[in-house]
């Protein structure tokens, strides 16, 4: 069993499939490392239509493709989780569950985590009306009604969205003010959006796809149905940043690691792509990041010694 | 005939192409212009492997398949030159030889161009052996005999990029020494390339494909002839940049235009996506900055008043 590697990325995302497939194309030793199945976030996304080359495709079905055309050059090791990294003299020793790799470059590219709204059948209706990505699914809810479950800059961006595009957009939110900018704010108003202040979504309810929420007002302690056709969840995102911060990788205020333009992280030779690097939660961006990241790593190994 | 836009986009190649898909799916009123026809350098390529999703495809295809797919949401005229912009009071006017078109925001995504070597042969065999890109293409020569063409750092890190990925390479230069980095000549003079100095290719040769070179060295006055399958060339590239620096739009000493992260440039409401911005010249790269700078546009014009 071969331990020793040029390069060793965490997380078979996008991002971390696509950095796999440039990775060993440009001759590193390369392995990929996935602690559940490739392909992150995206296996979640019902209908993908902004991929450039893909007019329409299921999340799982682009994930399947990349994950063939990147096993043709690298190996994705499914279900090995990394437990820690250690750094010593040019080297990063990566502990997973089931053995130990050296490797001289590290790609992190863990993504990031919804936070959950809490309300029932929000796990039940993903894809098939519940979302986490206005720019990723709001096109499809054009000329619909949906709701957004938030108050903070990313809902408020998610709600200008959904009306800019022409959906009939209601911002639930469980304070009386929202916690966004103000310009955000006065964007708000001065839209057609409506808000529905103290509330909170109990419940998504629906046959085969949502057709409502019910809402529980905060305040009065009252109950009322909303019949929708979309519910927006945008109550934050958690990078999944523990192995970076471990060993000295910098965040951002959000958890969000601060790479340049080529990827580097601000230890030598580790590198961060997708959707851990915060900015645009888009596929066509994890993969660039994802192969700018190993080209960076091919660069650096190449002008060590 | 529609006039005026929140987003025009010069170029159509794939950053504009993505920066016109995303623009509009955005609600942005957007356009795109192109002088020739869509794709850019991409119709040259004959198979793309690395292109996430797509095993293998020629890249007029990927180009014809992103074209219908953008063309979905927003028009691409193209043939339709664009001769000068001129910014005036939070608008862009931009004056193409068939019209006159008023944006708030504009996305230069002109692309660049390859200097030629001037070899006989080197429009002719252009995917068939001829190359500008090694990354893109290098690993079709895998256990073949290549030369490159170049000895600055580009022509270096590519012949050192086939050398590594397991080409026999030859680097032709025209001078006695390199123009790369210091530590690329060492990585060069500790590697298994060849250098052929004081030469230039007269001709590339072969039936349907490449076969070989005939070589010219320039201090003997001798012609040799090399059997090879492959010639990459890397003397430079040229950013079609001259509609950005009219404008003021800054670049850097190689002509790239200077952007950050989100794709702005130096002047409110003017981004640049793709290889006029130097960096690696990938498609998905190309695709995702189109993606963030249309992104960046839709922002910018939402905290316009």
């Amino acid at each position: 069993m071969k331990k020793d590697y040029d390069l060793v990325i965490v997380g078979a995302g996008p991002a971390g499939m696509s950095a796999g497939m440039y990775g060993a194309r440009s001759g590193l030793e390369t392995l990929v490392l996935e602690k559940g199945i490739s392909g992150g976030l995206s296996n979640e996304a019902p209908e993908i239509e902004n991929y450039p080359g893909f007019k329409n495709v299921r999340g799982m079905e682009l994930v399947e493709k990349m994950k063939e055309q990147v096993s043709e050059y690298v190996e994705i090791k499914e279900l090995e989780n990394v437990e820690r990294i250690e750094l010593k003299e040019n080297q990063a020793v990566v502990f997973t569950e089931k053995g130990v790799y050296v490797s001289k470059a590290v790609v992190m590219s863990m993504g990031a985590r919804h936070r959950k709204s809490g309300a029932k059948g929000e796990d039940e209706f993903l894809g098939r009306g519940v979302s986490y990505c206005a720019t990723c699914d709001g096109f499809f809810f054009k000329g619909k009604s949906v709701v957004v479950i938030g108050g903070g800059d990313s809902a408020v961006r998610e709600a200008l969205h959904l009306n800019n595009i022409g959906c009939d957009v209601t911002v639930i939110h469980r304070r009386d003010k929202l916690r966004a900018e103000p310009y955000l704010q006065n964007k708000l108003e001065q839209s057609s959006v409506a808000i529905l202040w103290d509330s909170v979504v109990k419940a998504i309810a629906g046959d085969k796809k949502v057709e409502g929420v019910v809402t529980h007002n905060k305040k009065t302690g009252k109950d009322d149905e909303l019949p929708v056709d979309g519910v927006f969840i945008s109550v934050g995102e958690e990078p999944n940043n523990e192995l970076a911060t471990q060993i000295g990788v910098t965040v951002d205020k959000n958890g969000y690691i601060i790479t340049d333009k080529s990827q580097r992280t601000n230890i030598e030779r580790v590198y961060a792509a997708g959707d851990i690097t915060g900015g645009v939660r888009q596929i066509v961006v994890a993969c660039a990041e994802g192969a700018i990241a190993a080209l960076a790593a091919y660069d650096d190994l190449l002008a060590l010694t």
